[in-house]
């Protein structure tokens, strides 16, 4: 005999993602206003500000307390922002998380507290997930500060780090209270992180928007020269279309990355997310074209336009133990974690036209290797303008 | 100028607490049917089975094997099941959790696959928490093997480990797909954890059920005599209040919950949940008592009954450093731990009449200083029949 209950649970999270700048004067009001929003005494904020960051704006920590003083009606420091240090390297030990929970724990930082999180994607996934797990979940706001977080980890409603060797493999739910992108916070970045957001950009245009693709096309060399105004539109597009799937991790949104998660971890995360990105749409680009789904003009296209906005398209990498398909250390073993992970049958997402991904049930190990050596060809040709 | 993007994100979960006997008999249905109705392939199985649970009933390993075995068409083990240490003492550190994220990327686990937590309150969190941070999320069945996990932790919501000296400091949102409460396993179930559940059904009757407290008076004698029928039943209606909270952690499921969490850490867990919990209604029913808000007659049943189903209502722990609420090892130090969790302004749950419990926003110290003197009395008179 069986009896039972049923049992329902709701959830519904509403967040903002803004766009502005120098969010952080004194008389800007929007974090302010975001924060007190939800609360009726003062909030008491923990920020985590990358290291990075911090470097490149040296007054940051100084901005943050005036901020926080010019609010004191309705903001308090828990304790001075905490640094981290920025990139993947960060999400690579629990040690980090660790402290973040010390300082929760220490600073009298309960639930109706907020995390805001200053930095890359990798600060923002190790604040975002140790926000999410301490004191059963934290309010947390993010400001990310290079253009693949403003596009792509500052608007997930994830947060991961590493662990088992796998990229994200230990994450938690975290959906942001509200994202601040703040345009100013670009101007310093180093040329490899002002392009890194995008090869995400390009990549969901591939999966969702062929006009979009056309306007990253036609304004490459723009963003080439640092047109704060056009990143600025990129960016928000790329978000919009992130944010507007039915599914957020859904086949267009993946594109590309099975082959740019191993490749981060064969080169030890030397390659930069943004990066590896990049030769992943050019590598699952270049499969499409072989298998005969994608026409030539298309393929040329894509390879032309990640090239022109700077991104190098091969790594010795994607040939490192390339014959044996299970090695630990092998490209072609990224597929199998890839799908461990995701479960069901081996797939790949591949592109039938701009704008147009769809997801095959079977990989041929001898096309992806053939894919690689045209790729590598392709990569070493001087750009046709 | 601020421009902006509203999102919405929207979960649904819904899972099903089932009461049966024999679960794991091969030709029992429930698990398989479970499992098999989210997975069109075979599912893959990973159990993780409270080592105390195994030492009870020593063929429970053949029996899980057997199990999958009679059910080979729809279910699979990833791996032999894996044991752990029961009791609180397996949460205090990251070691279990690190551990089964080794055998999860080892042994081809995906999001498609399940973990079935078979054990008390403790194993059910850690393989909750391992479960719901790796690979962004597995499946995840509960099989409670104790009065207090079949009750409370098997039907939650969320599932924490302790850190930073405090009790589920770090957790994450892990909704069941199933939970199993298995009557059979309840048997073998040594005299304190057999009555462990009866402080959170007394608790949760003293908040919602003047009835069902009844039922509990009434049969307490049986509930001692270990009427397995009594037993179910009791738990049954305690799952069907918890889970008919509109507010999972509302005021009602947290009466006596300050004082029983801090007594747990002061007590380095030698007390169990139930026993603290069983003290902690205990303490804040006689706090309710001498601030006038409850009826001697009252006060005496909710004693009475937790005395005559065998709990011991007073502890030296309760008087640990009670001078110095601010010291980290004192009981007032737990009511602002307790509120530094929650937020906002120090507030205790008082029970007004059986059945009504109602949060006041303050706190008097003298006052709980007195009630432990009065408990302490109360505690150690016969018990009038």
């Amino acid at each position: 005999m069986v009896d039972q209950l049923e049992h329902v649970v709701q959830c519904s999270y509403r967040y903002t993602v803004h766009f502005t700048t120098d969010a952080l004067a004194p008389t800007h009001r929007l974090l302010r206003d975001v924060v007190a929003a939800t609360n009726q005494s003062r909030s008491r904020l923990l920020f985590v500000v990358d290291r990075g960051v911090a470097q490149h704006h040296p007054g940051l920590a100084r901005q943050i307390e005036a901020y926080v003083t010019a609010h004191a009606d309705a903001l308090e420091l828990a304790c001075p922002p905490l640094l981290l240090p920025g990139g993947e390297e960060v999400k690579n030990s629990q040690e980090h998380v660790a402290t973040l929970r010390e300082v929760i724990a220490d600073a009298d930082v309960s639930q109706q507290s907020y995390v805001v999180a200053v930095g890359g994607g990798a600060v923002l996934d190790v604040a975002g997930f140790a926000a999410a797990t301490a004191q059963r979940g934290l309010r947390l706001v993010r400001m990310p500060t290079t253009t693949l977080a403003q596009a792509d980890a500052g608007v997930a409603v994830t947060a991961g780090i590493n662990a088992c060797g796998r990229k994200d493999f230990v994450g938690a739910f975290c959906p942001p209270v509200a994202v601040i992108n703040d345009a100013s916070l670009l101007t310093t970045l180093e040329a490899r992180d002002w392009r890194g957001g995008l090869a995400e950009a390009i990549k969901i245009a591939l999966g969702r928007d062929a006009a979009f693709f056309d306007f990253i096309e036609s304004n490459a060399h723009r963003l080439v020269a640092r047109d704060l105004g056009v990143m600025t539109q990129t960016i928000r597009r790329s978000v919009e279309l992130h944010l507007g799937a039915a599914e957020a991790r859904g086949p267009e949104a993946l594109f590309g990355h099975w082959a740019a998660f191993k490749l981060e971890a064969l080169t030890d995360f030397r390659l930069r997310h943004g990066e590896a990105v990049a030769i992943g749409v050019a590598l699952d680009t270049t499969y499409s074209y072989l298998a005969g789904l994608l026409d030539e003009n298309s393929w040329r296209r894509v390879l032309a336009t990640l090239k022109t906005v700077g991104f190098t398209l091969y790594t010795a990498a994607l040939r490192t133990n390339l014959g044996e398909p299970e090695h630990p250390r092998s490209l072609l073993r990224g597929l199998a974690e890839f799908h461990q992970r995701r479960g069901g049958p081996l797939a790949i997402m591949l592109l039938r036209g701009i704008g147009d991904v769809v997801e095959t049930p079977a990989v041929g190990v001898g096309l992806v290797q053939r894919s690689i050596a045209v790729l590598e060809t392709a990569a070493s040709e001087p750009q046709v303008a």
